[in-house]
């Protein structure tokens, strides 16, 4: 891994590239579009495991691939520019012109300089389909469709044709999860409101990936820049970081000055989908003072990121007038920050939301783009206390009609859930918001289990989105060790990315995934059989476990050791284990048979003795003193 | 907090001595045995707070206490001893003396120095009751139960009558958890086995904390030496520090040299029970060769431990020679350490385990010292392929006979369980071993509900420990981000403590114990009114808390000002949340009949467009080109 540092001046964003550890990029090819590229990290093992490599879900695109050539200050490849320009229902146009307010009115040096390249933007005609959603309902299946199959098949072939073969049995609460993913399955499945691709027309350069309960659960990252700290060198480089250690996607969470030029940085150098928040750049160009806040300023904002290429926008539109009272009682009251700032604006005119009111039109401007609806829970609940309550309900119900109304305008849809829920109230939310919104794909933040443990939330929050993720939810939002404390850091971005990706892939395994359990099993092949190296590369984050390892024995002969450092060399469970499985190897069917009857006679003696004993409680003290001499 | 070193030579261990912050300990008589002195922790708040102090359960002995005299050379109080002499049924004698092979020959500089203070050992004299489980079978609360009543019922009461009242109702699976506890509540639950509370009559030093499913969820530190690294003055120290952050009890691990004297120290400064395996130090006596075991040297190492005040023994009579073989075709075979060295001595002679054939006199020993059980699980699952299988099983199914013969002998008794569990094959484990072991306590290792993040498995076990503890488990046995990889340090014991607490926690509140939620209410206020101090003193890290938020905005003066590092100054959620509740404190009973009505007329306006627009499925492009304008 190193850093890649262009031949550039001041302020070209730094980024991480190079391979994962004995990992190697492979590109898989369509077959009904056999121009697609779609990446697969192959781990290879040590040649004494025999095995083959083990193919991951790769999101880190180009910049983990030797062979790329990384240039931040032109952006990835826009590979999907010539799939969208095929389809023939969209238009290049001049675009909106950038105005002193996207940036906040940063000047000189205060202003973030802008991406180099200058792309015209596309929209749709009005002709015909734009969005996923509009192609499937037409029957048409899309390179998007059939680069997001092959990525979800991931080790599917492996893991039921290989020798390891086992049939997965998960409970899936009603998920339906075929043993393999064809493109028309992800057509249907797109066509039903069940899963999305977020794909603006205008963001070319992501690689697709679908978000639905019958496929892998995904993870967002979130990044972005405040009023208080980080720079937008800082933002690309942490949206890389992210998507080297697994993030399926990340949200832009910017507030205060430089948006839209953070945001461009990002989009153009992103590989996965990015999603926003449009309420908070349009609360800065009014000052950052809700109650002026305008339809025409936040419409104007979704038309700036719609061409800039976000793929997905949270909008609070179910945070409705008469549903702002039912939150007085909470603890912790509202603690969305689009939906307070909804809720301001709402108190301050006496009038029902901008985002409610104006719902189709909102629609028309996002199918256009196919930027995809992520209905955001402004009233989600904060604490423990406040779980599940009218409030929190009132507005997932409103949520279920706003996404059948997107749905009727062509657009994409998720939603977004909670929170703070106790464990014993999760799986309601799930249920509920499965009937309320047609199977929409559910979106949660955690939800966290308890309040107690600030700087430990990425755990509280990691335990109820494994549980969220097995009841059905599609995407995980992290949270990191800062949550609620402060600003995440490089490091905690990893931390919050992967204690995700182990909760995501801890919800697959028991929703029965076919292939999810391929990576569990050859990394515990390889700890059975002492192979480090293969387990430090098979693991979600070499780095850490290979230094967690070396802390205790740092010496490399200890990495081919037959023993480890709980134990010592003479005192090895694994070992031992070894031992009796060549015993238990040798041993023929009659043996079997004498350890079978030994069982059941073992059993019946000790019932016996049992009931011979009677009801003697209390001690033979002479064995006792026998015992000690 | 401040390390506390007495005026003494070399070895002497330091400790962790001092509050926690905001903190002060305060002791609660009993009704029927008023001498007791029941150790709570009360935080207080900021004046500005309005609230009284919250109480939270205390694990961390005297050495919070400013006013306890620590000294680490003659040990904690032994306050117990007294309560044992009084119920007459004990008896002082010499003991066993130490052999040199009880430090595993160590001599001379390799030889841990002795612990200062020689105290003759008691024993049962089997003229009646001894062991807690006795007792309460006799009708007796012994002030050990009424201890642990006052410890349980922390909080009830401001949570039952306060002014925050409210009835906490969770999902307890079959518990039956009473609003108070009561210390006839305590003795028939013990009474029935499904409680115990580990006291080993020679450990007078522990206050004394129950296990049971219908009492708050416990949780296990391991410490422990091995062959490899780490001294007696490091475990001290790591037993004080993983009690300080809330380990209800401590595991002794140790293997290799010194394994006797390193033991002594910890027990006579230990404030909570601990738990050893005696296999392991048998093993050491016979050289490390797991075929020259005997009985008679794991019998002799039993009654060593039990005088020198070990509270419970994890034995591993459940691995038969009959089920050996049923581990040959896993993954990761047999895991466990014990299990794996009883595999091995059954095959080698082939002969049935003799802890096995030797169970009812094994009873007899722990029952005169009142050293409880923990039956372990030798075949428990080591990855997600294992999980479930005949072996772990059939073990399981032998645990339950061997629990019944072990009452019968008067004993405490808990099971151990896994291990390495995919979430959907967790709930299975905890029936089971309900059904098969009377309702005996759970005392499981996580479960891990993933293979794939070695440095992070403090976190998959995490999520299965939250969801085993709401299911029923009673105490969950902690992992650290170094478990499979590394020897845990001073910071993964706190890591791998602070984890496990919130994951009890929250299965407290899953549960619906009626206290549970006190802690997360205040802190929520606390988060809301921006009472950063109360915050931070009210998790269950205070210092991590303190630090995340100290590195994003350093300055002592934000931690009163009305906003966080998230948002900044201008663009907080919390903050205009506190508007949105005046107005709505404001609302008159006829404004708020008019919002219900605004409420349902939005939601018919909404469907009635809905039905008028039909299959519109395309934009209207004029409008588009209308907002670039």
């Amino acid at each position: 891994m190193n850093k890649h540092t262009p031949q550039s001046e001041f302020e070209t964003p730094e980024v991480t590239t190079g391979p994962l550890p004995s990992s190697r990029k492979v590109y898989v090819a369509g077959d009904q579009y056999p121009d697609l590229r779609v990446p697969v990290r192959e781990i290879d093992l040590h040649p004494s495991a025999g095995e083959p490599p083990v193919p991951v879900y790769d999101t880190s695109g180009p910049y983990s691939d030797p062979a790329a050539a990384i240039d931040v200050e032109r952006g990835l490849p826009r590979t999907r520019t010539a799939w969208i320009m095929e389809r023939s229902n969209v238009e290049e146009y001049d675009g909106r012109e950038v105005r002193p307010e996207d940036n906040g009115g940063a000047a000189g040096k205060y202003l973030a300089r802008e991406f180099p390249v200058r792309n015209r933007p596309l929209r749709g005609t009005g002709a015909g389909p734009v969005t996923q959603y509009e192609f499937a309902k037409a029957g048409v299946i899309t390179r998007e469709m059939e680069f997001v199959a092959i990525r979800e098949n991931l080790g599917r072939k492996e893991m039921l044709e290989g020798a390891a073969a086992r049939v997965a049995l998960g409970e899936s609460f009603g998920a339906q999860i075929p043993p393999f993913i064809t493109p028309e399955f992800v057509r249907e499945e797109i066509a039903r409101g069940r899963a999305i691709i977020p794909s603006n027309i205008n963001h070319p350069e992501l690689e697709p990936q679908i978000i639905g309960r019958n496929f892998l659960v995904k993870i967002n990252a979130n990044i972005g820049n405040s009023a208080v700290a980080s720079s937008v060198e800082e933002e690309v480089e942490k949206m890389v970081w992210a998507t080297r250690w697994g993030a399926d996607n990340v949200m832009d969470l910017s507030t205060g000055r430089n948006i839209h030029n953070t945001r461009e940085w990002i989009i153009r150098n992103s590989p996965v989908p990015i999603g926003t928040v449009p309420i908070y750049q349009a609360l800065e160009k009014v000052g950052g003072v809700a109650e002026d806040l305008t339809w025409e300023v936040y419409r104007d904002t979704l038309i700036e990121q719609c061409e800039q290429g976000v793929d997905y926008f949270t909008i609070h539109a179910g945070v409705r007038l008469p549903y702002i009272h039912l939150t007085a009682d909470r603890v912790t009251g509202i603690v969305s920050r689009g939906g307070s700032i909804m809720a301001k604006w709402c108190l301050a005119h006496h009038r029902e939301s901008f985002l409610y009111t104006n719902f189709e039109e909102i629609c028309e401007i996002m199918r256009a783009y196919d930027v995809s609806f992520s209905l955001g829970d402004g009233l989600r609940p904060g604490s423990i206390a406040d779980a599940n309550d009218r409030a929190q309900f009132a507005e997932l119900e409103t949520l279920g009609e706003l996404t059948k109304i997107a749905w009727d305008h062509g657009c994409q849809v998720m939603i977004e859930g909670p929170g703070h829920v106790p464990m014993h109230k999760i799986k309601v939310n799930m249920d509920k918001q499965l009937r309320e919104c047609g199977e929409a794909p559910f979106y949660t933040l955690g939800p966290l289990t308890t309040d107690i443990a600030p700087g430990y939330d990425h755990i509280t929050s990691g335990i109820g989105a494994a549980m969220i993720g097995w009841f059905g939810t599609a995407m995980l939002c992290y949270v990191t060790p800062k949550e609620h404390l402060g600003l995440p850091d490089r490091d905690d971005v990893k931390v919050g990315v992967i204690t995700y990706k182990l909760a995501a892939h801890a919800a697959d395994l028991a929703k029965g995934h076919p292939a999810a359990q391929l990576r569990d099993d050859a990394l515990s092949r390889a700890r059975f059989e002492f192979r480090w190296e293969d387990q430090f590369n098979l693991s979600l984050d070499p780095e850490t476990a290979r230094d967690f390892h070396d802390q205790t024995l740092p010496k490399e002969a200890h990495k081919v050791a037959h023993f480890c450092s709980m134990c010592g060399p003479k005192f090895c469970s694994m070992k031992i284990t070894q031992d009796v499985r060549d015993y238990a190897e040798g041993l023929s069917d009659n043996e079997k048979k004498d350890l079978e009857r030994l069982s059941a006679e073992g059993m019946a003696q000790m019932s016996a003795k049992y009931r011979e004993m009677g009801a003697q409680l209390y001690l033979d003290e002479d064995k006792v003193n026998k015992d000690k001499e």
